[in-house]
Parts: C-alpha cells; structure tokens; sequence
C-alpha cells in the first residue's frame, strides 16, 4: 500500500484484499510482457522499479468492489494491469521526453539504454496493454482503452505545443491536464465500475471522480516538481521550469501581475528555464516569489477544491468499505509528498 | 497504385477496385486521427507525407478478394487503415531512432518538430490503431494487431541490442525481420482472409504468404538503403551503416571471409559507421567490396527465393484477378527501385 495512507483500523479488510489484488495485477503485468527474447526481457525487468503508487490499480479494483463486487475479479486484476501499462508506457516516453535520469529512485530506462531503447519500450508496453485488453470478452473496456490512450497523446501534444509559450492561459492549462492525466484515472474507475455491473449512472459518477481526482492529483504533481526535493519525490524534480512548462502556481502569480510587472517575472521564468548555476539559482527566486505571493497556496487550495468535488461523487455509491477507502485515497491526493 | 507495378490490362478492374478501396481506407484513416486541437490536427496532417506504397492496406484488401469477396467491404478498410497506422507510428518513431531528415521525398516529423512531437506522435497514431480496431464486431482482429505489435516491437528491441555488434548471425537476422517486418504484413493477409470467411487453412495460408513476403521486402529495403539513391529512394540512405545496423550483404561477406580477412573487413565497416568524409570513402569502399564478392547478388537471390515460397501458398486460392495481383505484387517487391 502506497506510503501516503493511513488506513484506520477498520479498513484493514478491504485494504489486505487490495495488496492481494496488487499481487496478481503484478504477475499479471508481467506474464503479459514476458518474452523469449533476452533483450526484451531485460528492459521489462527494468520497468519493475518504475513501479510506484498503483493509483491506477487501485482505483480500478476499488471501484469494483464500491459497486458491489465481494472480491477482486479477474478481469478487474486485467484492466488494472492495463491501466498501469499504459500509464508506465507514458512515463517512459516522458523521461525520454524530458530527458529524466531518475524516476522512483533508479535511473530511467533512457539513461541506462538510449533514447532508443525508451521508445521502443514505451511502444511495447502500449502494445502489451492493448494486447492484454482484448483477453476480456467484452470490447467495451478495448474501446475505452483506446479512446482514452488518443486523449492522452493529444493532452501530451498540447502541453508541447505551449512548452515556453507565456501565453498559456488557466483554461488551456487545464484542458492538458484533463486530457494528459485525468482521462485515464476516469477510465480506470468507470471500467472498474462496469465490470462490477454498475448502472450507466453509477459509471458516470465513478468517472467524473477519477476525473476530479486526476486533475487534482497532477497539480499536486506540479507542485512537488517545483517545491519538492528530489530525495522525498523519488524523481528528477525542478524539470517543469526547466523545460519551460508552466504550471499553475506560475499561471496564478501571471494572472496577478501588473502588466509592468510581468516583463521581470517572465525574465525569472526565462532565466529559471535555462541550465547551469544561474538557473538554479533564478528557479529559487522564482520558488520563493510563488510561496510569498501566495501563489502556491492558491494552487493547493484548488487541488483540495478538485478533491472536494471528487468525493462528492462517492456519495453515489453504497456506503461501505471500498467507498471508505476511496475517499481516503482522494483525501490523500493533496496531502502527498511523493 | 504504386509506381514499382506494371498492370497488364486484364487485371486493370481489380487494380480499379483497389484505387477506390485506397482512398476510402485514407479517410478512414484520416477521420480517425481528426483532433479537435489544432497542434493535434497539424501533426496528422504532416503525415500524409509519410503515405508511401500502402502496401499493407493493400494486401488486406486483395486478400479479402482473392478469398471469395465481391468487393471490398467496411470491415476490410478499417483493417487496411489499422495495418497502415500501425506502420506509420513505427516510421514515425524509426525517424526518431534513426535521426532521419528525409522520409518520402518530405522532412521527418523530427526533423521538422522535434523528437518530443515525433514520439507522441508516433504513440498517438498507435492509440488511433487501436481504437479503430474496436469498431470491429469480432475481437479477433483487435487480439491479432495487438500480439502483433508486440511482437514487432521486439523485433526492434532485438535489433537495437545487435547494433554495431559484429557477432550478430544470419539466423538473428532474420529472426530480427520476421518479428519487426514480415509478422505485421503476415497478419495484414490473414486478417484480410478472415474478414472475407476464409477457412482456417486458407488463413493460414495467406498469412505465410505474406510474412515470406515481408522478409524478402525488408532485405530489398536494406539492399536500397545500401545501394539506392536518396533521390530515388525517397528517403535518407545508408542509414543502416551509420548506425552499425548489419543487413545481409554484410552478413554474407563476412561469412565467406577467412579469418585473417575478417579484421581488415570489420575495420572498414566501422569507419563507415562514423560521420564526415572519410566515413562516406569507407562506405563507398565496403559497397564495391559487396558488389564485386557478389554478396550484393546473393543476398537478392535470397529475397527472390522467398519471393517464390510465398508465391507458393498462392496455389491455396482459387485463381481470379485478385490472386494474379497478388503474385504480381509479390514479384515486383524484389525489383522495385524505392
């Protein structure tokens, strides 16, 4: 279980029955990818350490059992696997993306193999994902599968495209993190509802909660790569400013500014994007602008609004256990420190 | 229709059918991939330039009608315009590996965008596959595209790992190029089949067909990459030397040479793989060297003897226009010139 719970006592059932269904959805994860061939073989291995949360996962199995199922199924053990495989494919391509060195404490794949070796990888676990999707009678969860994967691409494309583009307004920014992130979380709880034999309703709620959640879980993502220390993250941090990423601290404290006063916050942008000594040196200036202003806190506070917005989905569900871990989980989101 | 084909004019209806089949998998393919963002719908739109013989939209549809279908039905095309989308993230992410400029007589997404836009790209357009497969009524398909892309992907992990490995053997050779080449044109043909009601047999049949077709059309592919002129190619070459990537010729010479040759040969493969000057003198140097040992002429003798067993499983159709397009095909692929 992810370190960032703390699960009262009388979740303690559901949560054992959730590290049972962790187990399979690993095993699973791996028999899908195994492969006669050494090479292949060796990088899937490395793919292990990738692992981290099993957001995914979890809300998956979660959902199955908020809606009425006993115990874990196999085909919730699947889609779980599938969600984390394609979800581990988009961090691989990132690092590659990003050129990352660390991620959950062990170096990336790119770094240790090439760039090549990365993108390759990351298409063989979008394979491996779709693959595995079509063992499930029903084409349903496929058909999601892909559609969303589309969505996450054209989220990934979008952010690029405004990559150092200062004109990147709350709305767009937004737009990629429903598209990049959120999307998919939706899906896993909509699917883990709907294999359970939720009613449409029912999956529509357990949708718009992943949606929520995933949203508020990239800003805090965000926040931890501008705030957070890379020894408590677990993966190269400071690389949004780097990369000329804004994010929404940055895009409330823009918003605040005094068109006089925007030309100097943008050099500090400017200047925290570049490398060396000097850069790091902006990037903390830039830190300490976005604690004092306030910015920061604005942005934690709309991550807890997200999260707030998120748990009033449950209320669809059933009371019970699984529901109680869900809006543990959701609470939990904003509390993170990896 | 491709300009390596000469159409006697008995086969000028079918050739007709297949034109009109082309362009309906075209906007198929389109209409899959159309984005409401316009970063999104830029990219797609770029890749009408990658578009090059169709070969594999091709195959699926003339074996849907060479297996008894009066015409090319909705599911063939979908099919068709899967296989090609497929291919086409695997050029977009070769660029990628590749640093290639050129592809198809127009710049590579990499070269033009960057390799961040070239990689999500390239994920975006597996998505697409993926989720135009789900349309199908029957999962079988799905099942098939998705193994199949696993496979392919190890293939090219294989090949990655014997890059400027001169221990690499004919038998990974081609081992390499059924799994990253010949396995997707095999399922292309068989998914054709069995779209069109074909008994297993003949499924299976068709499926050999193309994966023989498919080895002997990447050995040509290597054999232009070495030979060919970028003009008529239509994309950058020599490619494989430079990045240390060994293809038959290669293979063929260094097993004729007697050890005390094998050191001076190797050498000169390995100032081919550099950059500059001195490095386009090696490769110009190892060329003849191929040429004149007759290495060139023997790795093409094996592409048409493969050519000839997968014209072989031919005999498993019943004879008709379309089972003469396909042995024309099959025989033009060794003597295309791009």
């Amino acid at each position: 279980m992810p370190a960032f719970l703390q699960i009262p006592e009388e979740l303690a059932p559901v949560q054992q029955m959730l590290g049972a269904g962790l187990a399979r959805v690993q095993r699973r994860f791996d028999e899908q990818l195994a492969s006669d061939l050494l090479p292949v073989e060796r990088l899937c291995r490395h793919v292990e350490h990738y692992r981290g949360k099993m957001l995914r996962p979890m809300l998956v199995m979660l959902s199955g059992l908020a809606c009425g199922d006993r115990e874990i199924s196999e085909e919730h053990v699947t889609i779980a696997a599938v969600c984390e495989m394609v979800h581990m494919a988009t961090l691989v391509h990132d690092d590659v993306l990003d050129e990352a060195e660390n991620r959950r404490r062990g170096r990336t794949v790119n770094h240790l193999y090439g760039n090549e070796a990365a993108v390759i990888l990351g298409d063989y676990l979008i394979a491996g994902a779709y693959h595995l999707c079509t063992s499930l009678d029903s084409v349903e969860a496929a058909r999601r599968i892909g559609e969303v994967s589309m969505v996450l691409c054209a989220g990934e494309l979008l952010q690029l495209h405004f990559r150092d583009d200062y004109s990147l307004d709350e709305a767009t920014y937004f737009e990629i993190l429903e598209r990049k992130t959120a999307a998919l979380i939706g899906v896993a709880c909509r699917l883990g509802a709907a294999l359970a034999g939720a009613r449409p309703a029912l999956c529509e709620a357990m949708e718009a909660f992943g949606r929520r959640l995933g949203v508020a879980f990239q800003i805090q993502d965000d926040l931890l790569d501008l705030t957070g220390e890379e020894a408590v993250v677990g993966k190269s941090v400071g690389k949004d400013l780097e990369k000329g990423k804004l994010t929404l601290p940055v895009l409330i404290r823009l918003a605040d500014l005094a068109p006089a006063e925007r030309g100097r916050f943008l050099a500090l942008l400017e200047g925290a994007s570049a490398a060396g000594e000097e850069a790091r040196a902006a990037a903390g200036r830039l830190r300490r602008e976005l604690e004092s202003s306030g910015a920061i806190a604005r942005a934690t506070e709309r991550a807890a609004g997200l999260v707030a917005e998120a748990r009033a989905h449950l209320g669809a569900l059933p009371a019970g256990p699984a529901r109680d871990m869900l809006d543990l989980m959701a609470r939990a989101v904003v509390d993170r420190r990896s």
